[in-house]
């Protein structure tokens, strides 16, 4: 029940400990590299015939989905009772919020059954964050927000995963470079990506998609922007695929997925490009024949079901460390 | 397994014990007494580190939800989970009833899978009622039913928690006068809270109300009645406010919610009138600015969130308590 | 951990333990033996006042419902809990489906969380055996697929439970006549229930229904088939009722549910004609009135009951036989 540095971060208690997890924009790297750390551990849990550690026992998680996420909710869900959380599941839309009440009264209400945690999934970004500072500012930091994706803002465990798989197969995050291929413009997963991998340090982040894709100015984040798939590949050392987010797109930015996987869907021959050793990974759900080729997707240089498996683990250990602040 | 006192009260058993809950009318002052006595230690366990006593381990609760409410049985699910019960969610809108099957056949096939309480949530007035009898009348009286709403007739663990809440701000019923305000017409709580309230010996009940949400013959429960709100709110203890049943209503009973909020909104102004100690209670979710202006809402005279915290430690008691017999 | 035993029956390891549960055709007689007598001890389980053995504990079970089912998801579900099991529920109909992800990417994400079970229900047949398959493919075989039911193909555990039953009322298998009742071509358990009868040595298996509602070439499978139910029913021990599939039905294969009850409705005038100790049986939901008088469904022949509590210990003992092997 550490006191909130309500100058600074608001993720960070006065101590620098995680308090809240709402976006890895603005998270110093020791705190990156110290839930990098405390997941690896928790990843073998989950290779043991009792797959639970007692850490949460009797404490209370919220998975308070205001959004439709099914994938999303499970790992959450799994995570939290591998951790013997008491666990429970609110599809928001479907209820009270129909009834006219608004985001903060339900939190209020929640909070008010003595959670401990809430896990937050919102179409809209920044919901998670106002939760956060409305805890703070009626002092209850005792109860913990994870962000598990608010609109195009940001869905932070995705990039921790991200970086935990690229530690896990490069080791060393100096030497590297890496592209993020595909739909920038709607993805809520690039900026947590570009973000993580610059504060840990990779020297060269390139994205590559298509002009009508792209949110401007999103040089400033310090990437380097290609428009032709093939130049950008060369030479990396990761691959990291967007989900191509047709249901997010609004107006006609693109012609079919036939011409899209024609020009930005990953196949072999243009893997080619990259590094012989190369990693390929996918947040999913993978659109096959539109962002990505099944060769590429079920190949050797795939490490998508790694990510699943290590996004167990590093939700495991953001529980673990918010509910040890 | 108690024998059902079949003449009687069928929430008690021959001992005078709870066998189920299903109204507060007819509930004994002393029946009343124990539940909140019993409420007591559990609303201490909610403050631990580890929220969990293993009085319901093993035993199966079922939420038996054929109306939807999220936060209804969000309360029932973690209280239920807090006693270490095994809790199955069951929203059955959506499925065999839809297959036809009847009430009665859906509570058999599940208490055929060895259940040990059903948490009814109903449209329909009674329904709880006709599964509890139904259980009484082939022998099942090991299985207790708890109503968790049916229609407009009962929500007896909400009116539980109220009188809760006002035995802890005010240690003694005797002396109070409490205001029960708003759509009594509509609301399942409201007959809750009279028959409790005149069971537990407060001398003076009033209801604050437009005639149209009224019910007719209100005056028969011993409460006094009154159309001003500015009248019925002046020297009171307790105001207990009710939620505006927009979505129950139906024709025009009503004008605009600006209307309604300008004669019988509560406000800082209006609130004045009652004792300066008064207590502002609200069952959730509300309607700001339609029933309750926001400042009384989030000010220091309002006992909302705490309602919500003595909520589960009440229905922890009457599942403890059902349990035990 | 056993190898498939890939040339065989895909859901016996090479040991002939089972590996998954997918269809009772096939099953060796020592097969669904042993499953019945692993049953009979859990059955004693439920009765105690902790209904819970730690056999799966730290297991992760996922109910996989790409087709909704309330009441089979939950016997799976309160099953599983009782073993002390993790239990996911995901309905996927409403979710990453709809995303355009394939049923086995699907799978291979959730396998990837570190699943130790599947239960899979599916519109389609053979669904369950495609994703048994690919596990089997990709080198998972430590994970265990139980079919709860698959399009019009099978249900195995429903008729594992209908065996269960029997054998409990009836002991021998070897000198009864059984007649199976109903909508046998919409039925997904009467071809479970044919295989395990004549497996297990039933010397008399009756069909009775309509000829529009019998699939062609039902005799291949070892059955005496009635297009009069009077005929059927003579001298039986055993009366298996079908529900009517309204639901499954497309085009008038029928007249009206009146005209069904008259000929083919299980009145006690009909049920006479059976052994005055014949036993009734039903997988529900009921359609009283329709297949079934309410009289039959609720007097001293019928245990459509107990078949629930029999399912229970049933889905127990096929969860601990797969999750030991």
């Amino acid at each position: 029940m550490s006191a909130m540095n309500t100058g600074g971060n608001p993720q960070l208690n006065s101590h620098g400990e995680l308090q809240h997890l709402l976006t890895i924009e603005g998270l110093p790297r020791d705190v990156l590299t110290r839930i990098l750390d405390t997941a690896a551990p928790f990843s073998e849990v989950a290779e043991r015939e009792v797959k639970k550690v007692p850490l949460l026992r009797g404490k209370s998680v919220f998975n308070l989905f205001f959004e439709n996420s099914t994938r999303t909710r499970t790992t959450f869900e799994i995570a939290a009772k591998r951790l013997s959380a008491d666990v429970i599941n609110l599809n928001i839309s479907t209820s009270s919020a129909n009834k006219g009440e608004t985001l903060l009264d339900t939190a209020d209400n929640l909070a008010a059954m003595q959670a401990d945690m809430f896990v937050v999934r919102h179409a809209s970004s920044g919901a998670p964050y106002l939760i956060a500072q409305h805890l703070a500012a009626t002092g209850r930091d005792h109860i913990h927000v994870v962000n598990a994706g608010d609109g195009r803002h940001a869905h932070p465990t995705q990039g921790l995963l991200d970086m935990y798989t690229i530690r896990h197969y490069k080791q060393d995050f100096s030497q590297l470079t890496i592209a993020i291929v595909g739909d920038v413009l709607h993805s809520r997963v690039a900026r947590s990506q570009i973000h993580a991998l610059t504060t840990l340090g990779v020297p060269e982040v390139r994205v590559i998609a298509p002009k009508t894709l792209l949110p401007t100015g999103i040089e400033r984040l310090g990437v380097r922007v290609f428009n032709d798939m093939r130049e950008g590949l060369r030479g990396v050392d990761v691959v990291m695929m967007l989900r191509l987010q047709n249901e997010r797109m609004q107006g006609a930015l693109l012609p079919s997925t036939q011409e899209y996987f024609k020009s930005w869907g990953l196949t072999p021959e243009k893997l080619q490009l990259a590094k012989p050793d190369a990693i390929v990974m996918h947040p999913g759900p993978m659109n096959r024949g539109v962002e990505i080729d099944s060769a590429v997707a079920d190949g050797g240089q795939a490490v998508i079901l790694p990510q699943v498996t290590f996004g167990i683990a590093v939700r495991m250990a953001v529980m673990a460390m918010l509910a040890g602040n």
